[in-house]
């Protein structure tokens, strides 16, 4: 099982790298509304494993890797966008996020890691399994949110 | 090649009946703000090999394919947040999707066919394929935009 969170984060991060070639907006509020969105759908799809790993719907394996595996796709995707010059508008990015880049970043790497072992939780079937992944994955969120996010 | 579309037709299928189960939004602006966020995600990562098929930025199969999957595994997401109760708010969606809902969904249908051919064509290599299944996928946006998307 750890060799296959191994070979998703590296297919996580062969992803990434293949994307900023061609990672072009158009306007900074392109890529502004870009991460916003996939923060978005990542977030909603995130609370539905959260709705099982807090028992509030029954656990089923097949929903549960559903929403990981979207939650893994999008995961690699906002952190393309904090673009210099994209810290105004309708953003609540905090401005230090472009003085603390490699901070940032390492909070995105650790996020993606965890999403990695939550995608692993979920084929495993294993809803102990899956409950320790979530609380791991949304405290790597939170940890981002509280130092980079306006309230 | 063929056999490969239609296994990644099929996976697309198995993805999006998964979803259903769980696709609970807790308001009607989340699922307005959840594919309206999807929608722009995606249509990003098809701009990006629109700038392939058009000539704008070099053929890169590697990143073609990347934006693809993105495209792919996008495409099956907004339909699940076509809600009753989601026709108002800040949303451009028309009345008519909720009475004409056969044809709304066919052509959510055809959109993600033409989706899983981008993809083959990105995994072949072949340019001339990328730029036909581009303008195929394309049209099938439009047809749903100009039916059931206010201008």
């Amino acid at each position: 099982m750890q060799r296959f969170a191994l070979a998703v984060t590296a297919a996580a991060i062969a992803l990434t790298a293949a994307l900023p070639a061609a990672a072009q907006f158009q306007r900074p509020d392109d890529a502004v509304k870009y991460r916003k969105g996939a923060f978005f759908v990542m977030g909603q799809h995130f609370s539905r494993i959260g709705a099982m790993a807090q028992g509030r719907v029954p656990f089923d394996a097949a929903a549960a890797t559903a929403n990981a595996e979207i939650v893994q796709t999008l995961s690699a995707l906002p952190f393309t966008a904090f673009l210099d010059g994209t810290d105004r508008g309708d953003t609540r990015a905090l401005p230090k996020i472009w003085t603390e880049r490699a901070q940032f970043d390492a909070g995105a790497k650790k996020m993606q890691e965890e999403v990695a072992k939550l995608v692993t939780a979920a084929k495993a079937n294993d809803l102990e399994q899956l409950k320790a992944a979530f609380g791991a994955t949304g405290q790597s969120c939170k940890a981002c949110h509280d130092t980079y996010r306006k309230d």
